[in-house]
């Protein structure tokens, strides 16, 4: 991975029908660095050609009717400093930008809208309940903690460090959280934490994590597979042992990505935005200060380096 | 695990408001000779006790006024020739007497709602998906194969002899059929027989046949986890590596028993028992006799001797 320098002219090209964008923040993608095969949810990244994942970017030149210079936008782009996006209905135009603008890859993006869709639609949380969650501290975890917490449920989280556990019960109010490498039995930490049992796990990380969360669930609990981290860098991956545990509890596994979920879009601004307004809702991010600092971001996610939502600065305006 | 003799006297205690029985035939279960804990369905066998488990029987006396002398039940019992049984909420009255008794073990009892719950309610199925079911010869498998056909699904099984597998086609109906045990490659296999994926898994088996199904599931796919009779005799379990297509596909997998669905139990009937005089549903049974016989019955489902659903036949009236 090499961050490479070429001259571009910004203007678009004759009769191109897309937009030409600079680009202000950038977040990451792993899975698509694997060979992918099939129909798929997601595409193989091009060696040599740049990322692609979701971005902030603002409109230099237009050849599209619904954006035109000066448009802030979130989605799909490049980590790049200037892309040419033709697929522009995955676009999203932003229209409050009285909220950090880094939040439209994040707090108020797609990782928010996965918290979201996750939390209420797959989860299908009921006031009481115990939620537990993985990579608590993480882009979705501290919002599902957040959410959850509103509705009145108990939340416990796990992380990776002292710092971040600190952030889940003192800045998110989680009512506890735990680090997972300080547990040599995770099966007996869910106890301490969940004498009763688990209804609804957000799943992050996979592996060990699940093995030991399957053995705490209660009857028709629910599980959000959102994510899997602990995997992604691992051929083969870990085997998950207690499954039987699914049939004894009888429990509802569901993976899911926010692609179902766009349509809740607006719905979704409509409830987060006066939380952010009212302090309702907070939203940690690590920044990372230019586009040469992008890989190494990228690599820190999987040993933990980054507090909070991971997040590249590529320019400010 | 042995066959004891004792003497008992054929009338209820004084007082006792359950009814004694004689059992007729008698089914199976594994999970319950492990040692469970905490909150759980299943609870574990008392060791030098008779087993329990599904039967039909004759009431032979009763203190309870829902049951009289002479009626025919299917419930929980004890795989012993008499039982007195007190839990007698749990008990089925037979009223349909012109199909074999022994349907009430299996095809009009517990794997037959199993089977009807877990397709209808749990599958979610839709005409002309396409449906995979392991364990496909056995006491449910054979039912969801036939509801599935029914639909206007596309429906494959996988059995472990010549003979199940020539079953699942010539008898019940598949569209087709391979004997896993000839397969070296379960992911090659599926590949084979879904060349566009698969809609629906009724699982039965877990371990490497799920781990192979994941690779091949469709988007918004299900699983219905019914059993994972390779898993039971292992510890610990196989992993299952590829959770990971969970979320790639957004599949939904649930565990289930029948537990939850006994409210369906007169629609069951109601769609059932004209299917069987119609001679629309066909059901196997392999009939052990005598109560001696019930040892090996139940070890030889772990090695896949039967062929279809295992009913030992303690007494004929």
């Amino acid at each position: 991975m090499e961050v490479s320098t070429t001259t571009v002219k910004l203007t678009l090209p004759d009769g191109c029908n897309g937009i030409l964008v600079k680009n202000l923040c950038d977040p990451y993608m792993r899975i698509r660095m694997e060979r992918i095969e099939g129909p798929n949810l997601f595409s193989s990244f091009t060696p040599a050609s740049p990322l692609t994942g979701y971005a902030v970017a603002k409109v230099l030149d237009s050849g599209h009717p619904d954006f035109k210079a000066g448009d802030l936008v979130w989605g799909p782009s490049g980590w790049e400093e200037y892309s040419l996006i033709t697929a522009t209905e995955s676009l999203h135009k932003i229209q409050h930008t009285d909220v950090p603008l880094s939040y439209y890859t994040g707090l108020l993006g797609m990782p928010g809208m996965t918290a979201y869709a996750g939390f209420y639609e797959v989860c299908s949380p009921k006031k009481g309940e115990y939620v537990f969650i993985s990579a608590a501290s993480g882009a979705v975890g501290q919002l599902v903690g957040q959410f959850a917490k509103m509705l009145g449920c108990y939340v416990v989280g796990s992380a990776g460090s002292k710092e971040k556990v600190d952030l889940l019960t003192n800045k998110f109010g989680f009512d506890n959280a735990f680090n997972y490498k300080e547990e040599h039995d995770l099966d007996a930490a869910l106890k301490r934490y969940f004498p009763e049992g688990i209804d609804i796990y957000f799943e992050n990380v996979g592996g060990k994590t699940l093995d030991a969360v399957l053995l705490n669930m209660r009857v028709h609990g629910r599980i959000a597979v959102c994510g899997m981290i602990s995997q992604y860098n691992l051929d083969p991956p870990e085997g998950v042992k207690n499954l039987m545990c699914l049939i004894y509890n009888r429990i509802h596994m569901k993976g899911f990505t926010v692609r179902d979920y766009v349509h809740l879009h607006p719905k979704f601004l409509d409830t987060v935005l006066p939380y952010i307004k009212e302090g309702k809702i907070v939203y940690v991010e690590d920044i990372a200060e230019g586009l040469e600092s992008a890989p190494a971001a990228l690599v820190g996610l999987f040993s933990g380096r980054n507090v909070g939502k991971q997040v590249v600065l590529v320019a400010r305006k």
